[in-house]
């Protein structure tokens, strides 16, 4: 750390601040450590020593609902990389949607000791893992709260981005707006259908059931991408969607086209090349990297033994406005 | 296992066939197993079980480059998917493309006890691996081999598919071909660079090391785009590019989204709406699903003790056209 220091410029407490990521650093100061760090070759020393004799076991384990979907992934990363600079590998594995595999998965991790977990919930219901927050592992829910325990949870701001989304839409003119969910069980879409319904109030649109379908699971099957379509042909009226998940918006674009009309969209979530599309695609997006930092950063917190009430943490959702209002307000009604 | 046979009318040595992954088993008769503990709901359990009492711990690592890669974090759901299909987790993480961090990680997994490892290779060094292999942790390796190791090795034809990459676009009529690669310390890249000239001498167009450029990291950086972006403009005389990988692929589509020009492109690897794109993007593309369950089926075998000489497994690339011929081939020269 010594050398760190000298080779940063900063002092040696500015070195442990950014390496066991103790308290908050200037990020331009951050980054100066970070490239000393990277110059003299410790990084990877730094997690190696972590991993075989600090405190903990140096591992965090990560549980999504499917690693294969980019919104998961992308949190994955995010997570990775905020816990490196705590000098911590994250493990991940997918629960599929899967409550009892949830449960498996997060016992399996606590079985093998990680420093701490990070659960994005299928299920609402983790009673089980009250032992071991108590035994001393750290648990963080992201993305959507956990059931029954008592512990850090950082979620986007799904109400209002939906919220937004209408508001968007009923800027350029919609006033016949549907929205195609994921399952009502999933606490998401839920607030995601609240937020609709308030966005259409507050434009003084009526909230109309006919265009809103649910518990279109969108897993990239066929029978899914049926489902889609299918849900897409009774909220033909619409003249605007918004596509409660990124697999959802995909499997939209997919049946769109084929076919001639396109409503308006707005997606959930961004996706890679949504802005290279013709037309482009607009979303409200959560931070991906703000909300794995954030969650990492809690637990990396909880691993050093700070013992502060449990937190609840809110990001807000951004809207990304693709669309070409010109010839689009010309053709809304 | 009796309940099973009995409601997917087949006899226990195929269940036990099927669930512990010992012998192949007809795609029908397994799905029908599968159907038959899904009903009962046996899947779980039998995972469970395996955890916490069977021979092993249940649990395979899985060492990626970017498990925010889509081309990653897809072969991760296949990895997955085919060990749940033997009782196995997988827990993965990414390298970063640092061969230290790989290291790491893999004596990381080591010192867990997971029953094996999958890698998919950064460095070329893997004898620190030997011991581990010796004392009966197995490893495979996909998509790219290990270096210094006797194990197995499941790869993509990436020579194949270069050269099927330059023969298509020949055939579209296209003589100043370029390429863009990755770093030329990754064996893929020079795998893809021999197949890419073994396709201009078959194709009667002569090599012209001007249209070709490696080294673009393209990891999702303002840097990486502006190096593809330089390196596009370097190979202007290029009609058309064959780009080595799907992070290229998606920085020169988000590169040539500005400009007027658009060369034809064929891409390395698959990449979500590359068809939805206008016009859509061509590629050769490994087979994920195939890369990933050949790995867990071989990594799972040597769990259950066999003692085959290493494989290597070569798996094909396949072409998916995407271009229009017509108007391609008229403004061909």
């Amino acid at each position: 750390m010594t050398d760190v220091a000298r080779a940063a410029g900063v002092s040696i407490k500015t070195v442990s601040r950014v390496v066991n990521a103790e308290a908050p650093v200037h990020p331009g100061t951050a980054a100066k450590v970070h490239a000393a760090i990277e110059r003299l070759g410790f990084r990877r020393n730094a997690g190696a020593r972590n991993l075989r004799t600090g405190s903990g076991t140096g591992t965090l384990g990560l549980i999504v609902e499917d690693i294969g979907n980019p919104f998961y992934s992308e949190l994955h990363r995010a997570i990775e990389r905020a816990a490196a600079t705590g000098g911590r590998h994250v493990l991940a594995a997918s629960s599929e949607g899967d409550e009892e595999r949830e449960r498996d998965l997060a016992l399996e991790f606590c079985a093998r000791r990680v420093d701490g977990l990070v659960i994005i919930a299928c299920g609402e219901r983790h009673d089980y893992l009250a032992a071991e927050l108590k035994a001393g592992t750290p648990v963080v829910f992201v993305d959507r709260p956990c059931g029954e325990l008592d512990a850090d949870t950082v979620l986007a701001d799904d109400e209002g981005g939906a919220a937004m989304a209408v508001a968007h839409l009923a800027r350029l003119g919609h006033r016949e707006i549907g929205f195609l969910g994921d399952a009502p069980e999933i606490h998401t879409t839920r607030q995601r259908l609240l937020g609709f319904r308030r966005g259409c109030e507050e434009a003084g649109i009526d909230y109309d059931e006919r265009l809103v379908r649910l518990g279109l699971r969108a897993r990239g099957t066929e029978t899914d991408l049926a489902d889609v379509s299918a849900a897409l042909r009774d909220t033909g009226a619409a003249t605007a969607i918004v596509t409660g998940n990124n697999r959802i918006t995909v499997a939209a674009l997919r049946t769109l086209a084929a076919g001639g009309r396109r409503p308006e969209l707005v997606g959930f979530d961004d996706f890679e090349l949504a802005d290279l599309l013709d037309p482009p695609v607009s979303v409200v997006a959560s931070d991906l990297t703000a909300l794995g930092t954030t969650a990492a950063q809690l637990l990396l917190a909880r691993t050093r033994g700070d013992r502060f009430p449990p937190k609840k943490v809110v990001l807000p959702m951004r809207l990304i406005d693709r669309s070409h209002p010109l010839p689009r307000e010309e053709s809304a009604p």
